[in-house]
């Protein structure tokens, strides 16, 4: 019996399709389509750099042109497109869409076509910066357990500042919507024709980290405390939802609409969607035990840990919601503003060379040892998501004599990324909670085996690559896979099935032992610097340029 | 009456010679050569970056050739030679030279020639860190005096540091040499013909600034402390001098051989040397309440002021030396280790651009007001000479995002010096002494206009800019001028000739008040983060991120 799912992956710049064999795990066509319109697909404004948003109707032109190509790439290659039978979607988030009753996006209407507060809100969007500190004030002193589960403070990328934001600048915007919705929601109710957005099943993954959904306070934040906010806040909670699900469910079937225009059999079923990094995870074979490390322009850390070993609530990640990430799992959140990003500053941004300047530096960079350059830095240009969860910090870079050179620079920006990975790890492990495997997905990797080096020489475990950059789409037809089995014969958990189908082909960096011995020094450097920048307390400082002469002075007498 | 001075200054590269109408201060005619041999005249080794030496005979060369050339020019515009009545030298230091007995260089024997430990061991050598720690953990020990006198800390680029290194690395040297003598006191003794090293009268600058050499206890540093470096050292100290002169004295006169190589009258007065950074100061008219910066690859700060109004030895500055400045006054030397150094190092070691890329940086810079970068830099590159006094610090900048560009970076670094030099000045403001102008000279204030108005921003007081580059060679011809003039009829005291030949054609940096006031905030911030690296002791950095944020936003709104 053959049988194979759809995955659809939306990217910040692109819709991805693949098709992918469920009983092997075999990725059969894939096919990706940039989106049109703006900067690659993003539109902003000139005068507020802060802002950032897309079309909705660009998602499903771009979806159609991607799965169409990897249906046709999958028919040429002697498959039967009856077979394809189920379809699972991943998105960016947070990025709510303001919409219409019927599911029409507002910025689908003439009177809005034209603006950007209509459009979908993209998750890098930071024009909510003020409403943000705001929630995370209120939230402190009233609901501190709204908090506890988003690490400590409420991001400005996430669904009610952004929300409250347009309340704020463009309250005709605001009024006219009846609800909004995320990415991750409205692309599987968009294929499914659902036509009432109150019947779409919204993802606990979108819900849980990004508006403070929780079934242990009866679902979104409750109506005083939006109303505290703004009464129209208050109001709009009747018009989003009070139940949120996990990708084991179906969402819908496909509408005969759709499955006329991507050319697949209609009815089949399309599971709950999810966020694209933790779909990742899933791509990438998330389970018990393993760090999973998305690393693109920022890094994305999941982990998914079965309930009955659950930590306490703890401050220093971005989100610990149940199911987010697997069913029947606690799903953990954490991540760095700028790691690809960072490189790109100081390549494209400082030095003002191409793309390919990286390679050069890299290449450099990769002749030094730990401790080499002399220098530390701290990887918070974008501010620091976790552990502070604090974007009033910025970046910091020391030890530099006027011999320093741009490439050891350039490695001491990896290292810092490292160093902040690994406060991460050490938090969480902290928590009592096993690390036996970090897994690295995403961009970087393929492109720097530098960079994973330092990683593992710098975190003391081997870091496994996971090499299929489909990983997020493999991750998406998996959902597929297990809300179609889900409840079937043969069916016994989530895991199994993921221990099947996600991409085991890895490479696997280890460490370095005595680099790591190096590192483990510098990182109590790092460490002091964090604290002593990102947390209120007196520090001393007065070894630190002095030790990382010391370092320098011996990396070179090795 | 006709009366004209020569003044001949030693620069790093060069040896420049100018010729001063004594009575009116009139620069008559001017001529530079630089020096030949190893990299513009300096010599380095390859296996060790600190090592830089001179060939002392290549001094005698270019001196003669920018003689030669200026009074061609002098005599071209109708004046008659026999009008220069005196010789003033001024020289790097400390840059010690091995001489035998009869005052002939070491590396001018066979043996030596290819020694570059024979050679002079110019200024900006370092490679006798080690002895320079040594000396003073014994000085702070057994004798505190030597280092009241010298800011707390003795270099690697002074006297007894050198001369120790060379007997602990190269005793054939060190056993060959019958006495060790200064640059600015070589050059004016070999115009003498003085063929006697013990004949020769030492210069109390480079002395008292560099060779811990004091009155207060009978000259050099005494045999028992040198002994108990090494006892060779308290041997040396007896083929030395007990004594030390400033320029008003003469150190004799030009011998006929020399009379006719250069083509003056033979027989004119030679002034006691003093070391270039002080003479630049004398040509820039220092004086009672005049602080002097001279501003070139690193700044060296100089002030004078009567006896009388001597403060307590105190700590910070460089050195504290009665007569190295001006006659019958205290003389204080500061300094900062990078200036230029630290500006060219982000265009040329970092950007790796063309020295021309000064001038986009500066013009792009120029369009931000202060704070409006966000950034906050440590000017540490190449240690901190004062207030600390350590070697072992190195550079920092913070307050980074991902839209940091290069001219903030730049911006931020002249801000970082300036506020090192404002340091100072708080230090020598803090003994009571009075500030009353600030003056600045040297080769950056002539390129870059930007960087004067933010140190006059920063500073809080106009900033005075000598504007004739050769306001050193000026300086030295202004000490003949005084050594001829003293008790003869109508001098009265030095201030008086300086006053009346000194550089005074200026151009008046005034604070802009508003960026004063934001400078002053960020003053506070950059003392914190200076404390923090540079003490021992404990501060809180949580508020500097955060300060800095505001002040760019702030910046932007005005």
């Amino acid at each position: 019996m053959m049988e194979y799912t759809l995955g659809l992956d939306f990217g910040t710049g692109s819709a991805r399709a693949c098709i992918l064999d469920i009983h092997n795990g075999q990725m059969i066509a894939t096919a990706v389509c940039p989106f049109e319109g703006g900067v690659d697909g993003t539109y902003l404004d000139q005068h507020n750099p802060l802002l950032a948003r897309q079309s909705p109707l660009e998602y499903m032109r771009s979806l159609e042109k991607a799965v169409k190509r990897a249906i046709k790439d999958f028919e040429i290659s002697g498959h039967d497109v009856r077979n394809i039978i189920g379809i699972g979607v991943d998105a960016t988030g947070s990025t709510p869409i303001p919409v219409k009753q019927n599911m029409q996006p507002l910025m689908a209407l003439p009177e809005f076509k034209e603006n950007l507060n209509a459009f979908a809100w993209l998750w890098k969007d930071h024009t909510a910066v003020t409403e943000a500190l705001e929630i995370t004030e209120k939230a402190a002193k009233d609901r501190p357990e709204y908090l506890a589960k988003c690490g400590g403070s409420y991001s400005s990328e996430w669904f009610w500042s952004k929300i409250w934001h347009c309340l704020n600048t463009d309250p005709e915007v605001f009024e006219a919507a009846d609800s909004w919705i995320e990415q991750s929601d409205f692309i599987p109710a968009a294929l499914a024709g659902i036509k009432d957005v109150s019947q779409v099943k919204r993802n606990i993954c979108a819900a849980g980290h990004k508006a403070m959904f929780s079934n242990a306070w009866g679902g979104l934040p409750d109506k005083e405390f939006l109303a505290s906010l703004h009464p129209a806040l208050a109001d709009l909670r009747d018009r989003l939802y009070d139940k949120a699900y996990t990708f084991e469910e179906k969402s819908g079937y496909l509408s005969e609409a759709w499955a006329k225009r991507l050319g697949v059999l209609k009815g089949i079923p399309i599971a709950v969607g999810a966020l694209d990094a933790h779909v990742g995870a899933v791509g990438a074979g998330v389970g018990e035990g393993k760090f999973v490390k998305i690393i693109g322009t920022s890094t994305c850390d999941i982990m998914a840990f079965p309930q009955s070993k659950a930590p306490e609530d703890f401050p220093g990640v971005a989100g610990i919601v149940q199911g987010s990430v697997l069913p029947g799992h606690i799903g953990i959140e954490a991540g760095q503003a700028a790691v690809g990003d960072l490189l790109n500053w100081w390549v494209q941004g400082v030095l003002k060379k191409e793309p390919g300047y990286h390679f050069d530096l890299t290449k450099k960079a990769g002749e030094l040892r730990a401790g080499e350059s002399g220098l530390l830095a701290l990887d918070w240009n974008n501010g620091n998501r976790n552990i502070l969860g604090d974007q009033q910090l910025s970046g910091l870079i020391l030890g530099q004599t006027l011999a320093t050179a741009d490439y050891e620079i350039y490695r001491a920006l990896i290292e810092a990324t490292a160093f902040g990975a690994l406060k991460i790890i050490r938090l969480v492990e902290h928590q009592g909670i096993e690390i036996r495997e970090v897994i690295a997905t995403g961009g970087i990797g393929h492109k720097n085996e530098l960079f994973m080096q330092i990683y593992a020489d710098v975190i003391g475990y081997p870091v496994k690559l996971v090499e299929n950059p489909q990983t997020v789409a493999i991750g998406a037809a998996i959902m597929a896979a297990v809300a179609i089995k889900k409840g079937m014969e043969g069916f016994t958990d989530v895991d199994q099935v993921i221990g099947k189908l996600s991409v085991t082909s890895e490479k696997v960096f280890v460490p370095n032992e005595r680099e790591h011995a190096v590192y483990a020094q510098l990182y109590e450097l790092y460490s002091e610097l964090h604290d002593a920048f990102g947390r209120d307390q007196q520090i001393k400082l007065h070894h630190v340029m002095k030790a990382l002469m010391n370092f320098r002075k011996s990396a070179s007498d090795r």
